[in-house]
């Protein structure tokens, strides 16, 4: 095992057992108010037919959850934090782009299926101070106009900062992967908000964030956003590019690689608490990508310019935990050529190899409607 | 409408649609790692067998979520806190008690059918100054040694003050929804963490709370703990009483009257993302018990001592929500003689009356196994 593995820290050390109770699908309950009981899964087994009584559950379950299908994504809403838990994009360049599809025509809408008390509202984000972020990109959905449209459900909205964000960088990054369609077969996206804590002096962690809107119905406001890239590779079926990206929900440096946001998939899964393609990233897979990912972050950092504001908090849960038992990272600019390229995946990726293999994780150009330079 | 219903202040007012969208019963995927599609439900009509496929979930669902079945409860874990969302025990004067059952049997455990990095760990408690708070209170469930020993999994425990709530007035607490048993026919109780934002100067609001542990399994410590109590009558089949209650994570003095934490159930809801009860509490039902809740908790709020610690933080989001438009309540210390008795919940509540009218929702004494005064 190289130095780079050390680098997971503790927490590559404490993978055990299957993903398998963490893989649900939800089933909706055929009638809104059972005069009876409710029926729950065993969970063990194959036979989903067979269903479980449990005595406590004679007037229903507390239920929080919502799944969501739209024409072009998949999301899933927390009714507590009144922003989406994730929301889950496939792209392709093979889907047919609708002639006149425009932003200009859609609308920002409530989600009506989702009680008025549990979803987020239109008037929770007016003089807020905040974007009403799409987390599926309007861009990405030009195959039709009702595609497009149905990103501006809020559903798929949460509350992020706009100069130098929303309308910025993170723009940029969404038009990254949307361009990743055009060397892969196709393209899976997972974006979400995420709320990370910060140390205090003396060690303790402690979370602190806005909330927006009114009592006792606020809106949370996230400390960073993330996607988790999946795209698949045109010449080896079976072989997917995969990278995970956390930033902040900040104005960040527009000339600040990319590379600098990369993120070990396992400490997102911890903070997020949520387990990413489970059906593709196994923990060997996850492993091998990890250790690259490290590896990738620390270019990035060495990268990143040192007069730049602090783009993940001081102490942050993530770099703290993916940096455990790290060598020490020079965080300042050197040249390109001074730094270490870094390694190329491990064969323990068993076909899977970083997303940043596949190009280095190139940013468009800051205006990429026009013509200009590409930001590392 | 009488002065009362303006208590509920803007929640009351947002209630639309029915509770279909947020009924779900979960259901557990037959593999744990599909090679092909993930199936998910259409979510319309009553053919639970329709499936429906969506191109974005190849390589699975990001999913979040976990129900536990025990002998004496059912849990929902949530993986990003690291705490249950919400303990669903039923309790019955009908259950026999086995003899021997003891707590001195029982150890913590972890919950092995939780990934490690998902789940809470004995050693993220060890140290924190936290005790491993049981939310289905291991003496409601003497009726084996297996039943009890199960309240000691860590899906079951949260991070609690000790002295002064979790070994204190919390546990009067349990003890009281216990005895309810003995005056109706069986009781339903909902437990869980939530946390509350507090309000800055200017108006903002902020989410605030320590996370032990290490990064990035951090466990989130609730500001606040909730029950939901459903206690069927012993007379009257189909009449339900039902209260809410909302405690500080803190030291609470002994002489505190519950009637002070009694929040609307509409409130809690909004606040920690969860609907109680759905196959009981209707609209209407609600409506008529927070009405009853408000002039409760306003009853609870006079007979308090001014001298101890705020119970609530300053602008605590629930009780700025509950009291909008209210007339001012002076939080001090009366005779009881002198305070107004708070109104029976109205025929509204088609068969639900407020849990406080049951006896006034007084605590057993501080050391219950000796005799002594109640505490009103």
């Amino acid at each position: 095992m190289g130095v780079r593995n050390f680098g997971m820290g503790f927490a590559a050390g404490v993978v055990v057992g299957g993903a398998a109770s963490f893989l649900f699908a939800v089933k909706r309950r055929p009638e809104a108010r059972p005069a009876g009981l409710v029926v729950a899964p065993q969970g063990k087994g194959n036979d989903t037919s067979a269903f479980r009584y449990h005595p406590a559950l004679k007037y229903g379950a507390p239920s929080n959850h919502n799944l969501k299908f739209y024409t072009g994504f998949v999301a899933a809403f927390d009714p507590r934090t009144r922003n989406p838990v994730w929301v889950l994009e496939h792209l392709s360049s093979k889907k047919e782009w609708e002639e006149g599809v425009d932003r200009k025509n859609s609308e920002f809408y409530e989600d009506k299926d989702i009680e008025e008390r549990f979803r987020n509202r239109l008037v929770d984000f007016r003089g807020s101070g905040y974007d009403r972020g799409h987390l599926a990109p309007a861009a990405n959905h030009k195959d039709s106009q009702k595609a497009m449209d149905e990103t501006f459900v809020l559903s798929n909205i949460s509350p992020q900062v706009g100069k130098g964000f929303n309308r910025d960088y993170w723009a940029r990054f969404e038009k990254y992967v949307r361009d990743l369609t055009k060397s892969s077969s196709a393209v899976w996206v997972i974006t979400g908000p995420v709320w990370l804590p910060q140390k205090l002096k003396g060690g303790h962690w402690q979370m602190n964030y806005p909330m927006i809107g009114q009592p006792p119905t606020l809106v949370s406001v996230p400390t960073h956003f993330y996607k988790v890239v999946l795209a698949e590779s045109k010449d080896k079926p079976g072989n997917c590019m995969v990278g995970a990206f956390v930033m902040p929900n900040a104005a960040i440096p527009p000339d600040t690689p990319l590379t600098r946001f990369v993120v070990p998939i396992e400490d997102l899964e911890c903070a997020a608490g949520v387990q990413f393609f489970p059906g593709y990233i196994s923990s060997a897979r996850r492993n091998a990508l990890d250790t690259a990912a490290i590896d990738w972050r620390q270019y990035g950092m060495q990268l990143a310019k040192p007069t730049g504001p602090k783009l993940l908090p001081e102490g942050d849960s993530i770099s703290a935990s993916s940096h455990e038992s790290s060598p020490p990272v020079v965080d300042g600019e050197k040249p390109a050529s001074l730094v270490k390229q870094p390694s190329k995946t491990g064969p323990g990726g068993q076909g899977a190899i970083h997303l940043c293999e596949n190009g280095g994780c190139t940013l468009p150009a800051e205006e990429w409607w026009i013509k200009g330079p590409k930001v590392g």
